[in-house]
């Protein structure tokens, strides 16, 4: 692409940067922000540095915080004794988002994947055995996603965890989000891994909660 | 979506509000630059504030530029008495990347479009017709969208142009891009009108440059 402006030049090729963008939705959206008010375009941009510089890491769940402890943390109406393990701050929100949670987050910052270089020290699993033992948490929630690295991680955890490594027992449950047939799901397009998985979990209809 | 930062939400939804990008783009956008340096998203964020504060428009072809006069009209080597007449910036970006044209552009900055609300008056019409007086302009290609709104600016345009109008004749050429089947197009999926337009406007084979 030929520019005739390299301010225009540069401001594409920052956008061309991010994740699924090109250089053609990158030049749409720059020249979308070339016909907005400069105020509004310096609202935009400073609200982006400002995001990267001050946001910060809660120093218990390690989710995503304006202050040191994050605003789930700080809320006295969640229940803290129970914990919900997820990999991603994404997940926090997609969970948040069903409004069927009352606990708090611990976020691991991405699931053990010896092939990827990621081991139990680059993710937040020491802080977390050592947050459950200190607040007596009483449950323990994986919510990881259903592959190999997830369940290596629920391993990894539940052993860290066993009276074995830590020298006496918890009173501790731990246990993991129902995996199945999505609701709307339908049977014939479900992969055999799901499909089968599911009928050996399968439950009583009368302890069945339904959508 | 439920976020327990509110320097991340709002940083959501200055993204979300770009065309094209919903809440979940944004939140993937966001979470992307979260991870990069802080110094690259400080760059990313002034390059962006600079482009909008900083940028002209060409004071001769309302083409984009960083001064006064754009690159394109700045530069000796093109043929400053041939104009292409385009509707954007967009189109001037797209039409230097053929590289097949060595003139310089006027940008109208849209077509004629009473629907719209778009007269006249709001184009950059007038400064065309003075700049082809002043500048003693050879040759006039229109390469504007083939829409009836582009043929009633051509139209007008012309008009403005025409003796009846300037109190005396020009000695202008004026073209308009040729329109007709794609290179690569088929026949059997051409419009009607395409198709019907393409065969009114045949050509000699021993003048048609083939891609």
């Amino acid at each position: 692409m030929q520019f005739s402006s390299s301010l225009l030049e540069n401001a594409v090729s920052e956008f061309a940067k991010l994740p699924g963008i090109g250089k053609k939705t990158a030049l749409r959206l720059v020249l979308h922000l070339l016909k907005q008010d400069t105020g509004d375009v310096n609202n935009f941009s400073e609200v982006i540095a400002r995001m990267r510089s001050e946001i910060k890491f809660c120093q218990r769940c390690f989710n995503v915080a304006d202050a040191d402890i994050c605003s789930i943390c700080a809320n006295s109406l969640r229940k803290q004794e129970i914990i919900c393990v997820v990999e991603n701050i994404r997940d926090v929100i997609a969970i948040e988002s069903t409004q069927q949670f009352s606990g708090t987050y611990h976020v691991l910052g991405g699931v053990i994947s010896p092939l990827d270089g990621i081991g139990p020290d680059q993710l937040t699993i020491e802080s977390l055995v050592s947050r459950v033992q200190k607040e007596k948490t009483e449950e323990l929630i994986f919510a990881l996603n259903p592959t190999i690295q997830g369940d290596t991680t629920i391993y990894y955890i539940q052993k860290k965890l066993s009276p074995a490594s830590i020298g006496h027992p918890l009173n501790l449950r731990v246990t993991t989000i129902a995996r199945g047939i999505a609701f709307g799901g339908e049977l014939e397009y479900a992969d055999e891994l799901t499909l089968g998985r599911s009928l050996q979990n399968r439950m009583p209809v009368d302890k069945y909660v339904s959508g």
